[in-house]
């Protein structure tokens, strides 16, 4: 076991069909690693350590920044299709076999994608505040919530309080704690998302979240066993999507946590990691 | 701690209000005691011991019959309103002051009516496979499932696979090893449920379920928190209404297995346990 952890792992580089992908890998090289696939606006050190570090005691987990994501290079595909394409890529280089996906958010709509393209790399599947191609409400932003993407905080990650906790005090304190462990890296820092990534990934989620007849028919091809989990009221991707997913889903199991948003998981972090960990184990 | 087990733990009586509710007593008498509230047609014999001896092994369960049902004397009430009332008594003729309540199917019924009547009463809920008053499609049986009900199997118990697991195979092997699990106890049993308290149960499971305007409103004032359970197709209460319990609840948590029915827990008895356990412990 590497004595690396979310804190301390280096940040790694890899050469991968012209793009030179960037990830931290860490953890206990035992079973299937796990490689987290990450949301809208965020890069490396948006994962949760409260996290990563739980899960990294039985598996090495591998956090990656997409295809112009960060300090990764390349241009950010229009959709979630290029995405997974790209994460494939990283895998594939890595030299690994098989994974566990770990997909938050639009990070959850590439693990799907990613399933369905790739079967036999994907193991089983941890879908976190996300939802099927087509689901509801998810072509665009609700009209309060866009704004919550766009304005200047200072600092400017206090804009996941907003978006990521619900308005409870409890959530909000939660929120602070989490904002307080990804500032907890100090050195070898990733890169802001870039404006034009930032416009590609809009694009790529428009599309992905355009209703159309039948758009969940691809669930239906995704029999790798999955954890779908969310928040109670998810402003971003509306919480009845994580139902929908269940639904459609041949093998999957549902968590809704109470009084929550879209980062659930950064809120009930331990109950979360059990969970996590049953699931995996099972 | 008591010795006793599920399989060992003798049948009781108490008198209360008139009626003399039977009920078994075991586990580890240390901080809240579980009452756990039955579903229709079920006795003492219908609960699991594989949840009630791993659920005892931190608190007292407490199995109980309603007023009517098996052993227990009195006339079943034709509302829930009435069986919740009934379960308080008993309750209150225990002496306890402060229970956690684990009520599955009508018995999820009951023990939100009684969260609403006696708040002070009730520590934290767990309900499976149950849903709201006037919950979807929940003032009758589907067409197919009603006759199921009502046909006679030999053994009778053979009637509990189609109505709590689902068609797979995998589903249908876990319910065989459940009606193992319910038939392990072979000296003081229950008695059947009487065709008039199947008669009365069946009028205030109606009565429940009748759609109304607002009927989810008394939701709002049932602030303990909650872990609502099922499977991803209850054909008995549709699986909607798990998630619009825990979408009207203040403080609610969601769990919906994979490839399962009406009886989740009985099939995914382990990690059940497990969460059941996190979320009391929390």
């Amino acid at each position: 076991m590497t004595s690396y952890t979310h804190n301390t792992a280096l940040t790694e580089f890899i050469e991968a069909d012209g793009t030179r992908f960037t990830y931290r890998r860490f953890g206990n090289p035992i079973g299937t690693p796990m490689v987290l696939l990450q949301h809208f606006m965020g890069n490396l050190d948006n994962y949760d350590p409260a996290i990563t570090d739980a899960l990294a005691m039985a598996r090495e987990v591998i956090l990656t920044d997409n295809a112009g994501v960060g300090l990764s290079t390349g241009k950010a595909p229009e959709t979630v299709a290029g995405m997974a394409r790209d994460a494939a890529s990283l895998i594939d280089a890595l030299g690994l076999e098989q994974v566990d996906l770990f997909g938050f958010s639009m990070g959850g709509y590439v693990a799907q994608q990613l399933a369905v393209d790739r079967p036999e790399l994907v193991r089983r599947l941890i879908l976190v505040g996300t939802g099927p191609r087509g689901g509801e409400c998810m072509d665009q932003l609700a009209q309060d919530v866009a704004p919550l993407f766009g304005k200047v905080y200072d600092p400017q990650d206090l804009m996941w309080l907003p978006i990521f906790f619900s308005p409870s005090n409890a959530s909000q304190a939660a929120g602070r704690h989490f904002l307080e462990r990804i500032r907890a890296r100090t050195e070898d820092r990733d890169v802001t998302v870039s404006e034009a990534t930032v416009a590609a990934h809009s694009a790529a989620a428009r599309e992905w979240g355009a209703a159309a007849p039948g758009s969940f028919e691809y669930l239906k091809r995704i029999s790798q066993p999955t954890l779908v989990v969310n928040g109670s009221n998810d402003i971003v991707v509306s919480t009845v999507n994580s139902y929908i997913l269940q639904q459609n889903l041949p093998n999957a199991e549902l968590i809704l946590f109470p009084d929550s948003n879209h980062g659930s998981h950064f809120q009930f972090t331990e109950p979360f990691n059990r969970y996590a960990t049953d699931f995996l184990d099972r």
